[in-house]
């Protein structure tokens, strides 16, 4: 059970460097221009001289202790696993660092790694800590062993000029070649399929394939182990994403999904240019780049399904994405995304990145009102984001009409988030999970990410009879996605319409998102328009989970203040505390919270008869898993057809400094809402005397001319809504 | 009930404008040099332009509209307070600019302002609002036209030059005199106190007498009414302040009283150098605004007492302090935190500051362990501020060991905070109040404030049978302040021990708090024993409230998850709900939870037979005031003697960027305590094999030499606290 340890320094010192000149075998990976630019200019830039200072640190640091390849041995998060992880790491870095700083010693310590790695691969079977099938043989599972090979791989072609022919056939014999081979031939089920893990396999021996020059191992990386093209990584390339970019998971899981993709992608433009694989499906690999920063709030990532609420841009693979997709197009939007990130990578794409952000290049990334389609054909339903300016303080409202996105998909059709001034507003749990924490179950996610985050209950849209849609059953799930019906980002008013048939059986839902600019207003007015039909009696909830403090409600509250009962018995319900409720009726339907400074007045016209419940996540909880976070819920009984109309409306200043406080009451006098002529009408009146009414057709085709009698009044539009000021 | 509008430009444009140079009626506020400078390099330092820029832009907007000097009528926050409150500052600002930017229309506009208050001033009786025998006139209470005065004083002085005699005579005849005579003479209750109230006046009063050259105003401000010292501004200075600066109300209310001190000093400086005001009393002025940037973390203030938690530096009371300060010492530690501010002052001593700051002369505020002593004699009780280090990130430990410090007193001896990491760790709740919220009960303190932070277990000291220290009665606990018995804020054990004897009918309380370095951590650890000692049996509840998210216990819970039951009835425990609770054994006393990216194990070794309690605040709070925050509860039944021994440890890194996570287990091996040699010897043990011992001798006498028997070993010590590595 002891790791294998090898010190190899001595063997090492012992064995012949190559005469020939590096360039008589310069790298695959890295173009030749790059190559020279990397080292003359390595510490020209402040960004990339950090990244060579950080890099130089790590590996002078591994370079003080022994060299550890030890016996695999430990799961995820044990110690043989680390060391590997940290080996392949040093691997990349040491080579990188020989081009870089023409430092003989960091090849040299790539080399004796790569050589014990080299003794130890050949004897390896399966894993001994394998769960499934995909098993590895230096980590217990196989992702793992195409992550490392992506990463060796690279540290491999830095310093393969640098050796001698025997210890060139040593390194490969040893372990690139039969790993390579393990991860292709010996584990189909693996590499063939249209998955995230089948990436990093096709990228892994693609990779090898061009620095051994091995064309037989890049086809197959390419096309699939029969080379047919019906698996590998085209195929991924066409069936993973959406045509807009868009990763059925959602952006955590992009996040994730994006470095095999854009690392083996520069390699591929490096040796096999005619490929033109950044054009390939419409320059699908660096729209994957761009959709997932489109999809951030402040750089952080708007954490719908499965997702960790504090991920952002700076991580690892938005390094790499950010650097390949500026050599690719040197878009100076993504200058600015680097200077955010505050790294880049050690490519010459990197270098590009610091060079042109300190020549000052940087112009500010276009981040816009954007709908990205779901689906390979993008026809699985769409994320809506709906932007009120590109300043990092705008308004971003999110609509949430994606499909499943599979087993890390939550059960949440229609539902929406809305980011103001830097923060969360109405919210999104993300996973209940602390990653990597060993005491909350090892940082794997939690029991209550099936028993709350994923429930329907969790999230902002509409709950039937307290089930969670699809029976909170993923295989129902997937073969059901939303229709976006509607969209506009532009101008003063922005909408986005979907609907969905199937979350519940014979219940139809609708959902008109708008964001609305009103003349005398600062920040943009939400409305919500969620229309559910059916031809059965149901009860209706529909939860709006915000981020805040409660300020006020404008009617009477029946409040539980020495016993808060449980709100349900299971689907999310068991976690949520009952803190009050209330009846408002018409024009007191409201609840104000102040947020950082600024308060935020929800406006509610639910129907007739609706119950509104406050309430709070954390009950049934003994291991304190859950963040404990407020929630108001509009309920209605006994209703075949159901429209709730919600007004969020963002209003004053409470500034702490000066102990200032203004416009702490909501500026709207009355909301209103009425069917007439095929249409929902909502009516917003402001304090100031204002009145806007807005129109939503039923028909939301483009174009076809609308017209509804209202108060004596005749409104006349086209297209899916209408807007008229008074 | 129509206000009194007045539209003046007519007139003054008539009116003949002084023909005498300015020199010839020089400001008596500011010193002629100064004035020199604030005119000739208003622009060229970035900091005082564009507190030019903004005065600017108030005052140019105000002068777009008519001048509006109404008749009294609405108390705070009304609208004919909140103008007066507009037009003091737009008369202190146009007076300034007009000498700034030798801008005669700024001059005419602060005249005809002070024109129109002439008008409407001698014609008030009391305020109509008034709420108690310290009514104002222009205000429903006498402070805020104190503070009128000290503020348009400012304002009349710097054009006072500008002005014909007519215009000088019917504006002091009209307002100033007959304020200065109702402030001083005709509100001899608030003017001869020793208050706060009471400073206003004196400054207002004292202001305007160098400005109307009027020394029986001045001789007045200075001594009180009958000028024999037993009251006014120098009186002040001897009983407000402890002899290190400290005001017993604590740094909220300190930074609040501040303004009218600095304000003053720096007039009487200028007018009568020889009195040498900024050494008086060993320069308690300037003291007073040094000890209230120590009394700070990140730039805000600890807050202790009735405070806002959200109240920092950035506020204008310190402005003023920073720049007067400077001003009298030009050190060039306080350019830094102005640095921080962002802001500074129309006077000559913030043009000080922006020259120097851009000189680049800043250093770093000399932020240290300060030992703060409170009561006029510095006798009763103190705050001891024990700090890791320089840096915004270093540990803070501040033991509340001060007097009541008046009605915005919490009853909270021997309480104790901690932060890290520029976050809040170990929490005070601060007042429960929304600062001018008006659906907050008008933004006033809420009744919460009363029934839960005040009282003592919503804070970080022990509370004896479920009550408050001294019953929550202000006047006893007035009465009695803690003895702080050693502090020592050097070196690797830093420490305070302090006890009280009062709190409770026949218990005695003592705590030792002590910060302390070990090798190989990179934190230091928090050590607590806090002891109680009486004849007859109770129970004691010694609470922690605590910033962060629950990771784990090191005991069984018994967790109420479906109902969670009220903690108690009264003073402050019915508004806590109880999450669960546990019995540790041994060892086993551990409660981890994190807190941006770091964890904290509180480690407790509770006396024999107790219970832990975990809790959050918000039972019986049916209108949310109340922030929901945990605590972690010690609980003994039926003890005489009690000794509490905690462990605080931070520890390890959660890196959400990277998703990586170290050290989330704590590094404590074991936690022991003894008693010998008339100490508590504590003792800890790390996993790294270290031990620590810590002797805290009952003796807190310094120079005394100690020595206790501990597990066949002999400790020897001096002082208070020894201290034993292995």
């Amino acid at each position: 059970m002891t790791p294998f340890r090898v010190a190899l320094t001595g063997v090492a010192g012992a064995l012949l460097l190559a005469a020939s000149p590096l360039a008589a075998q310069a790298p695959a990976l890295i173009p030749p221009q790059g190559l020279a630019a990397m080292a003359s200019e390595a510490g020209r830039y402040p960004l990339f001289a950090q990244e060579v200072a950080r890099a130089r640190a790590e590996v002078d640091a591994a370079m003080k202790r022994p060299i550890d390849v030890p016996v695999p041995r430990d799961p995820g998060g044990g110690v043989t696993h680390e060391q590997h992880k940290r080996n392949y790491k040093i691997i990349r870095g040491a080579g990188l660092l020989f081009r870089i700083t023409g430092e003989r010693r960091y090849a040299d310590h790539a080399r004796d790694m790569l050589l014990a790695y080299a003794r130890l691969y050949p004897g390896l079977g399966p894993h001994p800590a394998r769960a499934n099938q995909n098993a590895g043989r230096l980590f217990w599972q196989s992702l793992n062993d195409s992550v490392w090979l992506v990463e060796a791989i690279q540290g491999y072609d830095a310093i393969r000029g640098a050796l001698t022919p025997a210890e060139r056939k040593t390194i490969e014999d040893g372990v690139f070649r039969p790993m390579a081979r393990f991860l292709s031939d010996g584990s189909p089920h693996v590499f063939n399929r249209i998955h995230n893990h089948a990436t990093w396999a096709n990228a892994g021996v693609g990779m090898t394939g061009y620095v051994l020059g091995d064309k037989d191992l890049v086809e197959k990386a390419l096309l699939g182990l029969d080379k047919s093209g019906k698996a590998g990584f085209l195929r991924q390339l066409d069936l993973l994403f959406s045509p807009d970019g868009y990763y059925a998971e959602g952006p955590y899981y992009q996040r994730y999904a994006l470095q095999p993709f854009v690392v083996f992608a520069s390699a591929i433009q490096a040796n096999d240019p005619g490929r033109k694989i950044f054009e390939y499906r419409d320059g699908i690999v660096l729209k994957a780049v761009t959709t997932a920063i489109q999809m951030t709030h402040g750089g952080y990532f708007f954490p719908i399904n499965d997702a960790m609420p504090d991920k952002s841009l700076k991580t690892e693979e938005l390094y790499y994405g950010v650097a390949v997709a500026y050599g690719a197009t040197r878009d100076p939007g993504l200058l600015s995304i680097a200077q955010w990130q505050g790294r880049t990578v050690l490519t010459p794409d990197g270098l590009a990145v610091a060079r042109d952000l300190a020549a000052g290049k940087a112009k500010p990334f276009p981040f816009a009102s954007k709908l990205f389609r779901d689906g390979p054909e993008g026809d699985q339903g769409a994320l809506a984001i709906l932007r009120a300016g590109l300043d990092a303080d705008d308004q971003v409202l999110v609509a949430k009409n994606t499909s499943q996105g599979m087993g890390h998909g939550h059960f949440d059709k229609l539902h929406w988030l809305l980011y103001d001034q830097g923060q969360p507003i109405v919210t999104d749990y993300g996973a209940a999970r602390f990653l990597n924490i060993e005491a909350k179950d090892g940082g794997r996610y939690l029991p209550e990410n099936d028993s709350w985050a994923q429930q329907t209950i969790a999230h902002n849209t509409l709950v039937v009879d307290e089930t969670s849609h699809f029976d909170a059953k993923l295989k129902t799930a997937e073969k059901v996605a939303p229709t976006q019906l509607a969209f506009n980002g532009e101008g003063p008013t922005r909408w986005s319409v979907a609907e969905v048939a199937g979350a519940y059986k014979g219940v139809r839902m609708r959902r008109a998102l708008a964001q609305v600019d009103v003349e005398g207003l600062a920040q943009p007015l939400v409305v919500d328009v969620m229309k559910a039909s059916s031809d059965a009696a149901h009860r209706y909830d529909l939860p709006l989970h915000y981020a805040g403090h409660l300020i006020e409600t404008g009617f009477d509250l029946q409040s539980n203040v020495t016993t808060r009962p449980v709100l349900g018995k299971a689907n999310g319900y068991q976690h949520l505390w009952v803190d009050a409720t209330g009846r408002p009726a018409v024009d007191e339907g409201t609840v104000t919270w102040l947020n950082h400074g600024r308060f935020y007045t929800y406006r509610m016209l639910p129907p007739k008869g609706a119950e509104v419940i406050l309430a709070e996540s954390g009950a049934n909880d003994p291991r304190f898993n859950l963040r404990r976070e407020p929630v108001v819920i509009q309920r209605v009984d006994g209703a075949r057809d159901a429209t709730f109309v919600s007004l969020l409306e963002p209003h004053g200043r409470y500034d702490a400094a000066a102990e200032t406080t203004v416009g702490s009451k909501s500026g709207i006098a009355g909301l209103s809402h009425a069917r007439a002529g095929a249409a929902d009408i909502v009516t917003i009146r402001t304090k100031a005397g204002r009145t806007v009414v807005l129109a939503f057709a039923d028909n939301t085709a483009a174009g076809v001319a609308h017209n509804a009698q209202v108060g004596g009044r005749t409104l006349e539009w086209t297209g899916p809504v209408g807007r008229f000021d008074q």
